[in-house]
């Protein structure tokens, strides 16, 4: 049995576990004030080009969103999201537990555009509503699509005349930027919005986001809103250690690209066996619309979620490939769709 | 350079290293429902002879204090804790930040006694002001004081008859029950408590924290409220593997027994020379009175916290040991203290 | 220029004013244990003949919403709405403010059926997700639509077996009680539903709500949420003044009754001048469309809002009247709109 | 049987009544935005010489706290209170059920300093606490106690220097005001205050405080907030007359200086019977400390509270008075205690 299911079902890259082996006795600061952290913390800037940034690691994606949220807004203000948003559904109204309300907008394809978010503050005109004041947008979205540098930089625009801060949830921002439809870089990003997170947890690490905040008065303070969310790790070296071993060379960016190329071969093959697909998805999730019987007999062999039912006789499933994702695996799920498309 | 200035500048026992690395690339289920979870959290269930409890493995323990009051809680209901306690003083109002009032009592040596809460029901009469209905006590406290067991006791007996739950901060709990003066068992706590946690990140862990929770009723939907408050590691297995190791033998009780060793011979060797306390701590932490020039002397090969001035000439310093304390360093420190003091 | 916008334009009903007047001197205990409030909750229960129920005197729509609804779920527990219910859309975040996450169910009559609350609650099946627990439904719905028995009985009966509080926002509540469509007494509402209010502000009262819990354990302790959110007041007497007036004889209904009868009586002249409606509205609020120039002229000598834009030349605007509506206002916009239209 | 248990035990001000009546059926704006309240705020301003202050008109003492200091502070920030502080123990938690905690200071008289606030900002060093944000003053305090100018201003530019606001909960305003040992204006407040409130409840008023923020950055979208707190009144008119009648003359000082002198006749002659007080409180509330025998002779008459044991023979009473208190009252109480004096 092998699992499609998601990115996060083994452990982390080997380097590393041996880097939390080498370094495991050394006597360092707590709570995030380790040489590790502050390493680490400087080299994702240096990858940015962009030293002015602020960046903080980070436990998980959803204590990573409530807690850049309710640092960013004040009481009636807002978030904007797309009605697949991670923290409008899935996320056990964390937002709202912080104090704040979020908007959803209907797309499609998983994605914000200035039009909707333009809707949204056109209903929502005075104290009577709350006021939208953040746009929060997925880089892949929660069904693996993806925002282009120029749809990026219409959303900068479009947030920047209309005063609302712009923040990325990058909990596989790495398959985005090694998409073969990818056309941002990482140091773009500074650039073009008040916040995003590295996600580390879907791409190697055990445990562990780098957010990076783009502005200094958001950052203001920002240590208190960890500590007081629970999110400031005693050993934050734990932290610190993993993103130095991802950052040091491009290790985030090898594995990111290997999670892309089997999700590619998967791709490929349900292609060339004349199946469709839920969504456009160029990253590591594949959403591809098959009979209910030949998943059932996928799944006497591979665990994956179903996404959708389709119609009578057709369902679209979700599989997910990771760093970890073994190609031999892959070449097997092939062969055994080759054959069961036979019978 | 030698720091006792806390629990937790080193990483992890290498039995926990080495069992992540065993286990790194098998797949399994998320979100702490993967196998050595449900393990661990058997195992730790079976120690205490407690089938019946509910275990949540958490990150820390402000995430675990605010997640377990939130949700215990209604709106207008509080916590008692003593003026000392760590969710009054150093959790930047994580617990005010999901709406409860933390009421403080005067305490000298960190410990409640059901008088003191008593005084605190005999305030709080009406509607005007909160409902006292949590009490909060750290074992061993802030200030390395424990309650031994007629003391819990006496709590849990004034907590029951006044309809209050009762939940132990455990953060360093296996230094309290490895103490020389205890005399409580771990197998106590379900049956004189409502919830307790037992520290893993201070006692061998990279992270984590055992949560148990010994009343259904306190336990329904508790899932949902360490989700919404962004405490759900998708690779739950992170904290599985280690509480799994620290509870499949007898390690995590070695290792706060070597913590409190190595705190033993510290504090032998002040006695010795002829110092006093601050505070009777006969767990991982001692608060030695000693003279400034010492201290400066000391903190030459040392690091440590001044605790608190004592006189013009004297203050109380802080020192903490733990797993990883080496006895070279102890022994080490003992001899500059003789040296020094020899001058 | 005469008034159609809304239903809290005059003052109070002068029996009111003349109860403030004739008591005002008297020595009264405060914070809603006066005599005034005591038999105005009296005369409440013998009304609904329900001596069991809890009725408390709020201030207002929204404070006794965000009060209800924060003392009633659990931090991860939600409310369901229609996508047009006030606490969705028009209270400011008041709901989220407390935490708690607004689900909205996509209507098109305002009112909430089973099957509405059905799909939501297939939509939410575990602990990514928030619990939804409270039915909010108001009656009449902010489109002037009413529940008639059957209706309400359904939506109680679903909400019983599927363990959810069933809560009605009952603003203009005699106003659907006076409806001529309307077939429920005020005395089913306990049977029916959890909690709801009988509001004054939009019904003869300067200011005050109602509030009806019909359940002893959802009223554990609410005096302490009322307080705690800002909505208890000194003087309540104020507020028990008023709702005795209303309810010693039969002032409440006829106040209802008389809104009814002039919204009646547009309604009427709009039909008979072949006039279509936005929604069917059987209460004090209607939603006439008419030609953009036909409205231009009305706005000459009258107020009301324009509501929704219908095509190029039409659109729906609100009428809404009230007990303090007078019938040659009412007659002379029936005359003018006679005359607009013969032009 | 004659109360001075508090100053709301009666209705409002005969004018203020009066003025309800007259403007009962003239249709105005609702929320707060009708011609009675905009033209009451532009008289509170006038009355201060202070046109850039903006004026909200609020429903009660805790709404108004809760509204302000959520509105003002951001998630990490608190509040510092005397220990005798209103919002520190009687809203019910309201402060903390807004997410923020207030600190507690110790002092004697209920007057904070800036020796006080000095000693808190000491010990809130880093981001494992809160962070110091807000200072919140009462004048008079809850204990009778004023503030006069040269305390306010060292408060002031304490304030200033450490970058804190300083809001005065001003529910008894009036009666600070026009005490004997006053020597500040209300047009002071807005050159030393951050913000403050003019008490109506207490002061003839049936209900209302007026707010006043005395910086722009403070006051932005602050309707938001009251609206989204549950505190904006639908039928606004209500409290704009009020202070419309309050503030049109010189009504409101006529009553709190009323008040005053009430006080002043009670006190005078406690002393002249040789009774000494429990605090210095030249307002509106006086603290006699009397024999217990005493105490109950006048209870028979007379209802006040006992507001602390003394001795063993020995309490401290709290004496109330009002606008309304009728001189015939204080004199037969200044009467019986001269006779019980003699038995």
């Amino acid at each position: 049995m092998y699992s499609f299911k998601d990115d996060y079902s083994e452990g982390a890259h080997p380097r590393i576990l041996n880097a939390l082996i080498e370094t495991n006795l050394k006597q360092v600061t707590g709570y995030g004030e380790d040489e590790y952290s502050l390493e680490a913390i400087q080299l994702i800037k240096r990858k940015m080009n962009s030293p002015q940034v602020h960046v903080h690691l980070m436990c998980g994606g959803t204590q990573t969103n409530l807690t850049v949220i309710s640092a960013f807004l004040r009481p009636h203000e807002a978030a904007v999201a797309a009605n697949s948003g991670h923290i409008l559904v899935h996320e056990t109204g964390a937002i709202e537990g912080t104090g704040h309300k979020v908007l959803a907008c209907e797309v499609k394809d998983g994605k914000l555009t200035p039009e909707d978010i333009h809707a949204v503050l056109e209903a929502h005109t005075d104290e009577h509503m709350v006021k939208p004041k953040l746009v929060y947008i997925s880089n892949p979205t929660e069904i693996g699509s993806i925002y282009i540098k120029s749809e990026l930089e219409a959303l900068s625009r479009f947030c920047q005349e209309n005063k609302l801060f712009l923040y990325v949830d990058g909990a596989r921002l790495g398959s985005a930027l090694c998409s073969d439809e990818n056309d941002l870089e990482l140091s773009d990003l500074p650039r073009l919005v008040d916040a995003f997170y590295i996600g580390g947890t879907k791409n190697g690490a055990l445990l562990g986001e780098a957010l990076v905040i783009c502005r200094d008065s958001l950052n203001e303070d920002f240590r208190y809103h960890i500590k007081q969310k629970g999110g400031l790790l005693a050993k934050g070296r734990v932290l610190g250690l993993q993103f130095l071993e991802l950052f040091k060379d491009n290790l985030y960016f090898e594995l990111a690209k290997h999670a892309n190329e089997m999700a590619g071969l998967l791709k490929t093959e349900l292609e060339r066996a004349g199946f469709g697909f839920f969504t456009h998805s160029p990253s590591n999730q594949i959403f591809p619309i098959l009979p209910d019987k030949l998943i059932a007999k996928l799944r006497e062999n591979y665990e994956f979620y179903t996404w959708a039912k389709m119609d009578d006789t057709h369902s679209a499933i979700r599989l997910v490939t990771s760093w970890a994702t073994e190609k031999e695996a892959v070449l097997g799920f092939c062969q055994d769709l080759q054959n069961y498309c036979k019978d």
